[in-house]
């Protein structure tokens, strides 16, 4: 027990510092190192096993609706960068530069990828010709790095590890589809393998994508009501294709321009998995990511028999296909229980000489802390459900938690006294005018998260300047 | 007809002119595409599924030694790359260097990795104190950067995908056990994952990695008889630990330095596949890591039942877990025969109204031509069956060609004679000798591929020198 409070001592309460609170979690759980380059982060092996599976789980979605994967290279010429307008406007000020190839100066300086979208349009010029060259559904697991100032583990680092969809159509209608399909993907894995409720909708103009003509998001609530944007889906029209001058000859025997798309998400959505389910004990992991879904626990493990036993335990379980690992080590069972709590890990299961006898194992809940007695014989039926329980509570939990800290408001000082007594999503009409939203950033402090899909008349005038509203719209304040 | 011979003329002959033959089949079946920026390539979906599945081979077998994967900054300070004296000498001549991050000027510019032992020694600093630390079995896929003057598809990019392995051991013993461990299972793995037969052996002082104590290499001949290093494996002492300062205290309670290895092994694999199994209409893939194994086709497909039936087959075969996919189009069938002859897929099924009247299909191997009739009912055992066959005599071709092109020389003149009438592995004595190294390159024009573990006394005397020989070496001409 000793050993057992002093690693739990060890994490800054939530309530107390959310922000140490977070990094403690990070360090902690052994998710992150830092290194001497500041922004620039080190995946630990537990962290980068959570973005493993859930490259697995999302690459397997890719696929299956006709996604192809490339590697394009990682340094973009400056020239090329520039075609687009908007799009270097809005990178180029971020951009690692390379300028010494060896000992030799570079006459046309290269940036490290912020983003790829001018890699992909050169490609496709030299690609696609025709209307059976389309579309091109492609998607890149990669780095990217953006020259920030501010750095945080997970969601603000100079490189991150993420993916970056870029697809190619032959009608706006077919890219608009795509558009949706995507984040319609990154919702359905949001919800059903992180456990992370989100709110689709439309950005703004003022915060989309640099050089799209729409941006379309999921936005999460974290624990502590802040907004995280875990993911966007870009339709661009074809305003790289003709910059590009990309065309392909349709049906008709008329060159045209195709129609594009760009989405992703990135390892972010791992700083928003500690946020949204993690309490004071540490992370708390959705089993269907978590690296260690059952951690087999032998208790007084010097007896007789108990070791076999949880080796058995083990062996039953990956048969199943649970992802499940047995501590033998001589540390305390305080020290273990400790320590796995600190790791999120989903489910611990204990099994000692009175379980023998009894013929059961003790399964302990990490969500609930709930313990139950399960009989051996029932183990296959109840594992997996149980796994599926922890998914389910985390999920009601985070969607109780946006419910209760969405308000509907009416002023732009109700928004204000909102965000500063409670904090999280105002929900107000708005007249869709760039001058409402910059006035509420200066006035209340928020940025506009997104028009939801799932709109209401909340009221007839804008929140900011009583003009006649056209939409509602989600306020917060953003990580 | 039209359409066949038109694809397979466009493709130059391995014996009219390897090296542009090589380039038509890394274009022509659509692997790789060129960038504007010299030296970069882009790794298209064909290409980058075989990576995949390379990778997924690969990954499985680490993960089951123990292995636990991570990823480091894709930068390195140019102060961290100096701490190792021999391992900045070899790498800093070809990094690109960023020196900008926004508009900002970095005082310690920053190198794009070429290699990540330093980054890695940066972390083990932080995260090994005790003997209870160790080992540390970790590995990283990503890419790497090398400023190179020359390129060429999968051989020599600017910019490539690889694994790196880097471990830290309590002990020499248990370090050099890791360093034999892992290039064990490159060979297991080119042998029979890529059907590459393989000369396992040290690089002599003069070949080894920049900063290694002793480095293991896998060496493949290639049909032109050509050297490729496929992977190396690498034992390094203490001297990065003591450059880095990396102590941990041992069960004796006393301060100690670990023992390190790395190993790697990159897309310069696929390269290696072209140049062992491809031949005059394309490329050959082995069938263990072709993205497409097989490849149904339908013959007269607007006959009735004729989809229908080739669906069917598709069906049959992705449930016996095989990669296949069905062609459908509008194409000839002498277009289809020679395009998937191109692409390599291991065998080819057409199904057409006769064949359904007896009940049966028709099997092409790509590797040696040869057709079969199967019988439906016997398509599950069959296939694997085939494909296990298409692995099997890719593998004793190559073998052929290896163990054909290999001879054993005692003149420094017979070297020479060999290498220009016909190429291959040259097998002689050697004193040891820094000297006779150059030399052989100097008057014969090769370099030492290895001294293989298979020794054999094959004279008294150095091949240059006429000194006592210590070793038996091969000596080649190398991608």
């Amino acid at each position: 027990m000793a050993n057992e409070k002093k690693a739990v001592s060890a994490i800054t309460s939530m309530d107390e510092d959310f922000a140490q609170w977070y990094t403690d979690v990070c360090t902690k759980a052994e998710l992150i190192d830092y290194t001497s380059v500041k922004g620039m982060f080190i995946y630990r092996p537990y962290g980068y096993a959570i973005w493993e599976n859930i490259q697995a789980e999302l690459d397997r979605r890719f696929k299956a609706t006709g996604h192809e994967n490339v590697y394009l290279p990682v340094l973009i010429p400056e020239s090329l960068l520039q075609k687009e307008k908007d799009h270097v406007e809005g990178f180029a000020p971020e951009c690692a530069w390379v300028t010494m190839g060896g000992s030799e100066k570079l006459e046309d300086r290269l940036c490290i990828r912020p983003t790829s979208e001018t890699l992909f349009c050169e490609h496709y010029k030299n690609i696609i010709h025709s209307h059976r060259d389309l579309p091109k559904l492609y998607n890149q697991w990669c780095s990217v790095l953006r020259w920030e100032k501010t750095s945080r583990p997970f969601l603000r680092h100079r490189e991150f590890l993420w993916q970056e969809g870029h697809t190619m159509h032959a009608t706006a209608d077919e890219a608009r589809e795509e558009t949706q399909r995507m984040l319609n993907i990154y919702a359905d894995f949001m919800e059903n393998v992180l456990a992370m409720p989100v709110v689709k909708g439309q950005k703004t103009d003022k915060e989309k994508f640099n050089g799209a003509e729409e941006t379309y998001t999921v936005e999460c609530m974290m624990h502590d009501r802040k907004a995280l944007q875990a993911g966007t889906s870009h339709y661009f029209g074809d305003g790289f294709a003709k910059a590009f001058d990309i065309t392909f000859t349709g049906k008709d025997n008329v060159l045209h321009h195709p129609h594009q798309t760009s989405w992703g998400v990135s390892t972010r959505m791992i700083g928003g998995i500690i946020m949204t389910h993690g309490d004071d004990r540490g992370l708390v992991l959705p089993p269907r990511v978590a690296p260690i879904q059952a951690m087999v626990i032998p208790v007084a493990q010097h007896k007789e028999g108990v070791l076999e036993a949880a080796q058995a335990l083990l062996e039953r379980l990956r048969a199943l296909g649970v992802r499940a690992r047995l501590d033998d080590s001589d540390n305390s069972m305080g020290w273990k229980a400790a320590e796995y709590e600190m790791k999120g890990v989903p489910l611990r299961i204990e099994i000692g000489p009175k379980d023998m006898e009894k013929g059961q194992c003790c399964i302990c809940r990490r969500d609930s802390g709930e313990k139950s007695f399960v009989p051996l014989a029932e183990l296959e039926s109840t594992v997996p459900a149980l796994l599926d329980q922890v998914h389910e509570g985390l999920f009601a939990r985070a969607k109780k938690n946006l419910e209760d800290h969405t308000r509907v408001c009416h002023t732009v000082d109700e928004v204000k006294q909102f965000m500063v007594s409670e904090g999280g999503f105002a929900k107000t009409m708005w007249c869709g005018e760039l001058d409402c939203e910059l006035k509420m950033k200066e006035l209340a402090g928020v940025s506009s998260r997104c028009i939801p899909f799932a709109q209401e008349q909340v009221s007839d005038t804008c929140v900011c300047c009583g003009k006649p509203a056209k939409k509602m719209i989600l306020w917060g304040v953003a990580y």
